[in-house]
């Protein structure tokens, strides 16, 4: 038995690359990407990430160079989530809606080589690239085509594009594999919610893990016709691209997402799965007569990021949709809720609140050029510290109070038009859950019935445990977001930390 | 980028035994193993494998020792798929329809430290442990109880049963993990189709990517209600004991597979999946009228193997059944087809044919002290080489033509009633495919317009292309059998080549 381990055949790395070459295979002829009339099959992709990968290779690019790119989900961004890395390249995609300043802050801490852009973003590229320091080497730029959108410019004649760029490459290319499944494949910039962005680096085998985890945890068929609603750039669309191939599916591109878009192109494709964060299911709930269209068939919306409110999953579901929130990985991570003083395991009493930290494949490498903030979140107890907050139950199963719970009950309440849990210093519990709610319009402060602090905190008292009901409740005009709208938690941990920390058993509640 | 690679938090090893854990959290109150009237929850498996592996570290099992077991699919067969490798050993499941003397060379060949054994099996293990050479240490043996059999005797008073021995257990124990995702996890014995059996060892990795890889490639729902009728003996049943695990199903078990009990079952506990080979598809589709039940919901059947015949797929498709065929692995193993003396890839002409190899992280370790055999299987060009014969197309999709196909064709043919195809030496194409084939009453030698081997080539040219059609065709009155109703292929492979080579472009016929 002790002669038996690991040999040439089964020790090749994971890597979700792989999942194109076998689809190109069993399901050759199938379309794999579909844009307006552009429908290509998945041995045509195949062939195209081929191209793209050998471009890339005699333009230079070689193993452990960074590739970014700005566009939206059309089919060329789809190409480069495999394209890229098959040239030994690492993988960035960059928000398109940031603004110049963090575009060139991201280009220069990741020292990209080579950045692709969409006609829409290529002003804001140039403005980036302008604002870099001198002496920093730019990257190149390649623009892609769109010629589906009639009002973008032409290139001018000898511009190396997307397309001519394949043009030049080799639909046979032997593709750089990785030496290693922990070779880096993607880099992805934190959107700036909780801090700074730092530029979270992913490894071939966490990158194969995510993407199966996300199949089996949303039972995803053979097959599927799938809309991309969430953008690609937004953690790499949750591993769906990677999926997608996997499980031989149709990608149904879309340049805007707005509701009488998604609902025509849905009846037109016979589209059955999506992806969205809540605000997308929003949008469909509330699309205005004129924009719907009857669903034909089951739509699924597989959701995560936030709990939906539950009126708009009951709207949603009214309407047709079959909405899933997931839960993630089923098998790749552990969960546990330590002290984050001393590093031990909270006790199992669904009240001490401690750190959510977890292990697994999924857990990302590193980092990229910051040791410091890699060595606080990966440490030697063989944790990645979230910076969430959460209690253990007696069953084990840990909960996160700082916000799946806590802002659900307060989503709900129906003068409530925003709300963010963060944690409060406290000095007995080390932490309590402090919740920053914006009201609707007409229920705030002056208004007949105004809805107060202390309403809030009733409100949650009677729909939570104890423990979880926020210790604070501050009411605010409105809550501060980043470029993409998500609510900037780090501020108001600051803010909540500027207050000083609560007292033992104490419910306060303020006004800013 | 250098300095990022796997990190203490990242590289914990892959297990598929983790998916215990969190479902015995997310899905605690919920049924995971059904028997008659006995419902177990996931939280009472769990502290049961605990129990089990507590127990057997209790009894001097380490690390690395093997422990068998001779059961039907009850509930201790699922709950020693976890809870005998979380005491670190290596998990041996023998088929209990050998003969003593082939479970005495199993036994041997194993060095099996413990016996679990079903009463319906204690005759056989104590038969086979009396054929073991003197000198070789016993191993232990533990009866596992059946209080829903009123025919088993029970144990004598004082004997250490399965029962008592988890009563003794502790549901807390912090269960051995393995060092390594490769660590031996499983023993298995093959068949004796192509050869005599030889032990594959898998380790906890490999296990992990074949479980996920099936619930993937069979879109296995959130909590199926599945029915145990593939032999959890035969191949760890495909590896659904963990998978159910990892989507919190319910397993229902069943100690004997007849059409009254499946139909029966389905019923009552609203069964909405299960596996089987095609010899299962074909007794739920031939059942007499007194045997069956309507089905109240849709039920999919997920058959591997080998292709079931289009008839019985149909039959079983018109009852209700959904039947889905698996093709291993979206992603997990590449595969090529190599000439077997220069291990070069064939050609990908359609029609070269070579010898099937594999390699990914569903590739075995190798087998267990079998040193000459592992080589002959697992070679320095990274590939495991699985002994069928295959093409090469030229879009890169490989073929097996030695039996999926070919058998499959020959099946249709009304008069045959068995058939297999083996590889016979050929002087120009190095192989031919050989049928062997076994015909129905009445359609053999002697009856009026009795079926010939010419009839039968005639068949296959009118439904395969060229190069897939059997060379030979030798009909027989009954093929060779294993203990388990598999066809013997080695024997056949034997008789084929001490037919000679076949030559270039000619078919043949023979009779034995």
């Amino acid at each position: 038995m002790d002669r038996l381990g690991a040999n040439p055949a089964n020790s090749c790395p994971l890597t979700p690359l792989g999942f194109l070459e076998r689809t190109a295979t069993v399901f050759g002829d199938c379309p794999s990407v579909v844009y307006h009339d552009t429908v290509y099959t998945w041995s045509q992709t195949h062939r195209r990430c081929l191209r793209l990968a050998s471009a890339l290779v005699s333009l230079g690019v070689s193993r452990g160079d960074i590739v970014s790119v700005l566009l939206p989900n059309v089919p060329a961004m789809y190409e480069m989530h495999f394209g890229v890395p098959m040239s030994g390249a690492v993988f960035n995609t960059i928000n398109t809606r940031l603004d110049a300043r963090t575009v060139a802050v991201l280009l220069r801490h990741a020292g990209s080589k080579l950045i692709f852009a969409d006609p829409a973003s290529l002003p804001l590229v140039r403005d980036a690239l302008r604002q870099l320091p001198p002496g920093h080497r730019a990257p190149r730029v390649v623009p892609v085509e769109d010629p589906q959108e009639k009002e973008f410019p032409a290139a001018p004649p000898g511009t190396l594009t997307y397309e001519a760029l394949l043009d030049g490459g080799d639909p046979e290319f032997a593709w750089v594999r990785p030496r290693s499944e922990w070779d880096p494949m993607i880099l992805n910039y934190t959107s700036g919610t909780t801090s700074a962005p730092k530029g979270v680096v992913h490894c071939h085998r966490g990158i194969f893990l995510v993407t199966v985890d996300t199949l089996v945890e949303w039972a995803v068929p053979k097959q599927p016709t799938y809309l991309w609603t969430l953008p690609m750039f937004h953690a790499n669309g949750w591993c769906f691209p990677w999926g997608m191939a996997a499980v031989g599916g149709t990608n149904v591109c879309l340049r805007r997402v707005d509701a009488a878009e998604v609902y025509a192109t849905i009846a037109r494709r016979g589209v059955d799965h999506l992806c969205g964060a809540p605000v997308v299911l929003n949008m469909l709930a509330n699309a205005p007569d004129a924009a719907r269209r009857p669903l034909q068939g089951k739509v699924r919306i597989l959701t995560a990021g936030a709990p939906p409110p539950a009126a708009v999953l009951h709207r949603t579901e009214s309407i047709g949709f079959e909405a899933r929130q997931g839960v993630r990985t089923p098998g790749m991570a552990e969960v546990d809720i330590v002290d984050g003083e001393t590093g031990r395991s909270v006790p199992r009493d669904g009240s001490t609140m401690g750190e959510i930290v977890l292990r697994g494949g999924c857990v990302m490498l590193g980092y990229l050029n910051d040791d410091s903030a890699t060595r606080a979140a990966i440490r030697d107890n063989g944790w990645f510290y979230t910076g969430d907050v959460g209690v253990m139950h007696p069953d084990g199963g840990g909960e996160n109070i700082s916000s799946v719970e806590v802002e659900s009950v307060l989503y709900n309440h129906p003068a409530v038009n925003e709300a963010a849990v963060v944690a409060r210093p406290d000095e007995f519990w080390g932490e309590t859950p402090c919740a920053f709610v914006s009201l609707k319009e007409g229920s705030g402060s002056g208004a007949p019935g105004a809805v107060t602090a202390a309403d809030v905190i009733a409100w949650c008292r009677e729909r939570m445990p104890h423990y979880m009901v926020p210790k604070t409740v501050v009411l605010r005009a409105e809550l501060p977001k980043t470029s993409t709208g998500k609510i900037q938690k780090y501020v108001l941990r600051n803010l909540a930390k500027e207050m000083g920390p609560t007292h033992k058993g104490a419910s306060s509640s303020s006004r800013m």
